[in-house]
């Protein structure tokens, strides 16, 4: 990864953050300020790491109107991988990102240049989600065996929880403690361990998609052919509401058809992420597969914070990894723990009828 | 110390704990289910410590109201124990109570049991504080190092602040995260270490105040002489405010003289502990001082929670540890950490002149 990937990884990532995540632009000045300082960083794939080599899944917590990069010393990254190779007695082979959607997919690689490690291209969403156990390893069954807290202070919390939900819980208690941000390990595993266990080709995945955008005349033409994603809907945000409140941002979003899609009114539940689409009380797509809202020119993505009424935007669905849409993974970020009372159907199921 | 001499250390740590420090009630039970499973407890000098020995504090935290030693499993001990041997790469030789006052100083015989280890002649307080880095090891200028929490569903938590205070606001997030209630280890220190930076004799203080009520006819003059203690006020509560929040008791006590105090009014503050007195406008006792509230027949302490209108009692004082008596002692826990606006006094120097 070099300073001219950036700003593909940064749109990549945008988009697959479904509107949650946090801002990316921040995570980019950080990974560039460390590329500069420390130097480039491969991005290897799973199979070249060793199976005894110990993967550090790293990702920041907080609101994601906090903005945590900006609240970052640099240094967290050195002091949960000296309390990991503590608590691990050996070294740690490479980063990884657990959660590409965001900024948490661009900012490991920052972390992985201060640490002077490699990038592993895999992480532990395929997309953003907003609490810290909805990752594949939860998912895979692994134990969660402990999970490591530094912030800009220089404060270091270690966390053996008995499940990933106690995890979730006084993690997110020590990062509002700390100033409602930190930098974050959990999941800690070998690269026998991450087989079958993460997200593969992610990073990869982010940097295509990226690139798709900003290399065509036709950007959102573009962008949906190299998500092979189903357009929801072309048209102009006439409805926001959103609040910020524990950590989270909610609220929904109204978008009526322009053009082909003239007549259409398509509504977005958001916790964080978006999370379902409804056009005429039917469900049009829901989580864990992915819905972005971006812009209808450039193709860039529009996060929750930075929605606003009169934008010209399309919507766009595309199916997430298979391992989401398993009955552990559904029952780890299916619609139900949201709170919606709806079964989960993939989204290439649910075909728009004209009334 | 054996079953026989937990009532006797139950009603000293009562009154060593100025109306805070938790129920002693449950913390006996605790203790003599232990001692009656796994043995008495060697109650053993400091000096006994060998230089190099590792000595563990421990203390339950959480709400006074919450009662936490009723939400242990019992096995919060030996996680934390197993923690602190990884974490200092030897065995741990000694448990010592970080509180003496209240459930925190009876607490410490069953934990000690469960350990097959000594209990130590010595607290960090000597007396009960609503605040984790209120300790004479953070007043020593000891380096807090690690704080090791359990709670009863297994979770264990450690956090490797930059200073005490930032020990304590994490610590306490994460209690609340645990159901409000954890069994914590902090300032975890060798027997060198521990000379000079804690307060010795106190569990031996706490069993010599309660055999001097529990063994006389007269069980508020006994109690006054072996405190060498200055009555503030014989009378009847004629008025309590309490309210609880944020893990705190906060309110305060108006009492009414009788007898020979007729005529006179004394108001305490509190906030989880007695910390002021007042007669007149003017001060009677302040924190560090200590003040309890006992009754006026039998001399036992009554606690915060459990102080009732119409009650007859005998407020008492008497001098705190030298150690919070010091510049730092005070900056640490003098009247003005709590919000009083004043200049701490030696309770000796604030005699009482009739109007």
């Amino acid at each position: 990864m070099t300073l001219d990937d950036l700003p593909a990884l940064a749109r990549g990532c945008a988009i697959l953050g479904t509107g949650g995540g946090g801002h990316v632009e921040t995570g980019v000045l950080k990974a560039a300020k460390a590329i500069a300082e420390f130097g480039e960083v491969p991005v290897v794939p799973l199979a070249d790491v060793p199976p005894d080599g110990l993967i550090l899944p790293l990702s920041g917590i907080g609101a994601p109107t906090v903005g945590h990069e900006m609240l970052m010393s640099g240094e967290e990254p050195v002091l949960i991988r000296d309390e990991v190779e503590r608590l691990f007695g050996r070294p740690v082979a490479a980063v990884m990102s657990s959660e590409i959607g965001g900024s948490n997919g661009v900012s490991p690689v920052a972390w992985a240049a201060r640490l002077g490690l490699p990038l592993v291209d895999a992480d532990g969403m395929g997309r953003a989600f907003p609490e810290v156990q909805m990752v594949a390893m939860y998912v895979a069954g692994r134990p969660v065996n402990v999970v490591v807290l530094a912030d800009v202070q220089g404060n270091l919390t270690t966390i053996r929880p008995v499940d990933g939900l106690w995890a979730e819980r006084i993690a997110r208690a020590v990062c509002v403690a700390c100033g409602a941000s930190a930098l974050m390990a959990d999941y800690v595993l070998t690269g026998e361990e991450a087989r079958g266990s993460v997200i593969e080709g992610t990073v990869s995945a982010a940097l295509a998609i990226g690139a798709a955008v900003l290399n065509s005349a036709e950007p959102l033409n573009a962008l949906r052919e190299a998500l092979d994603a189903t357009v929801l809907i072309n048209g102009k945000v006439i409805d926001v509401e959103r609040r910020t409140g524990g950590g989270f941002v909610r609220g929904s979003l109204i978008i009526e058809g322009t053009g082909d899609d003239r007549g259409r009114l398509l509504r977005v539940e958001i916790q964080n992420e978006n999370l379902i689409a409804l056009e005429d009380g039917r469900l049009r797509a829901s989580v864990p597969d992915l819905i972005t809202v971006v812009d209808a020119q450039t193709a860039d993505a529009i996060s929750t914070e930075s929605l606003r009424y009169g934008q010209r935007v399309a919507v766009l669905s595309w199916p997430c990894d298979p391992i989401w849409r398993t009955e552990r993974g559904l029952a780890t970020a299916g619609p139900r723990v949201f709170g919606y009372d709806i079964d989960y159907t993939p989204v290439e199921e649910l075909t728009h009828v004209r009334p």
